[in-house]
């Protein structure tokens, strides 16, 4: 097994490169990436380095070649594809008592630490579903459902939990708006997060996470009676 | 970016032969793997191919060559792999927070759903560490206070829950010796799990969490003034 050692490390160099061009959003996800010897001048390295490195990000899940046509970008981080295929692995339960877990303790950081400005924005969202919900606008509720939680998430400031809740929630979300349509078809109180968005406003964490709770148990029976 | 397909095929079948290997324990955390011609011979592929695979598995961090030696498992999944990375990007603080999160869910559901084999488990663990604060046997009781949490969030039978828990844990075990050997040099008191311990006995899940969060925000308090 003897490779040089500057050969790896110019392996090692691309896929940083390319890492960080994922993340700074210059390369979408979605996107097909340029060409092989546009990137053999932009990275400046050989094509069996760029090669090698592109290899093993696909190995990783990051990137995606489709035969015939090129490399995409599939995600954007390899923690994400991590969990992601994780999840694969388990029951959606196991899954949401993970989220579950994380949104408690959003929802105990958010009282403790959220803006003025955060609670503006969290406000709004609040108000979207609301209008939603009136409208019957299934698409739209779903959406700003989604953005609501995502914005009590981030006014934690804590990255590492922000990261973590959206790689998951983005890996279920289709259970998510499976369940959320169901729920539509019944008569849905015209503003269900009133409680939960009180209570961060009150800066009382023990409310707000009472309530992620309670919301919490009642989709399990929901997702233990579909199991029978 | 032309790639013969089943080259790839090969190359990921090697990789998924290679993680097995590690996960069902046959190739050990922190051991060389066999040379590359037993290697060869046993995955039945060709050098080139297994070369690809051990670099992709370099790469995501699961092994690691050293030059002039071989190559060693440095880790049992690239979730284990990704989380670390991550928590290096992260402070102390904000991964003890996405921590005290899965504890407090693991508190929850071991509550609800420990067997009474999970609880003379738990209890076995506790007496261990009660035994190693009255002899003022440090590393002793670290050992013992890691397997007391770990047996809690097994009981849970979240598998996903279990693991996230493991990885984050063995990120930042570290940090938690130096947290754990200050305490040490105070008077602890005899039985401090006795709470926790009692209400996982009892079923009450509520008292079962509020005890993880009130350990925490001791935590949480040391670790601040530390940081001024």
């Amino acid at each position: 097994m003897l490779t040089k050692t500057t050969r790896i490390n110019l392996v090692d160099q691309v896929i940083l490169q390319i890492e960080s061009l994922i993340e700074s959003g210059e390369w979408e996800i979605g996107k097909k990436i340029p060409a092989e010897p546009i990137l053999v001048v932009e990275l400046n390295v050989s094509r069996n380095t760029l090669r090698e490195g592109i290899r093993a990000l696909c190995h990783a899940g990051v990137l995606t070649t489709k035969q015939g046509d090129g490399t995409y970008v599939s995600s954007g981080s390899t923690l994400g594809v991590a969990i992601q295929r994780r999840i694969q692995h388990s029951s959606l339960l196991d899954t949401l008592e993970v989220r579950n877990a994380l949104e408690q303790e959003a929802a105990r950081l958010s009282a403790e630490r959220r803006t003025e400005q955060d609670l503006e924005k969290i406000r709004f969202y609040q108000g979207e579903c609301s209008s939603y919900t009136k409208s019957r606008d299934m698409e739209g509720y779903v959406a700003a459902d989604l953005k609501l939680h995502q914005t009590i998430v981030e006014s934690t400031g804590n990255q590492m939990l922000i990261d973590l809740y959206a790689h998951i929630t983005e890996s279920i979300q289709e259970s998510i708006t499976i369940f959320l349509r169901k729920r539509f078809t019944e008569e849905l109180p015209h503003d269900e997060h009133h409680q939960l968005v009180e209570a961060i406003a009150a800066q009382d964490a023990k409310e707000a996470t009472a309530n992620v709770q309670q919301f919490f148990d009642e989709l399990k029976k929901v997702i233990k009676m579909e199991e029978m």
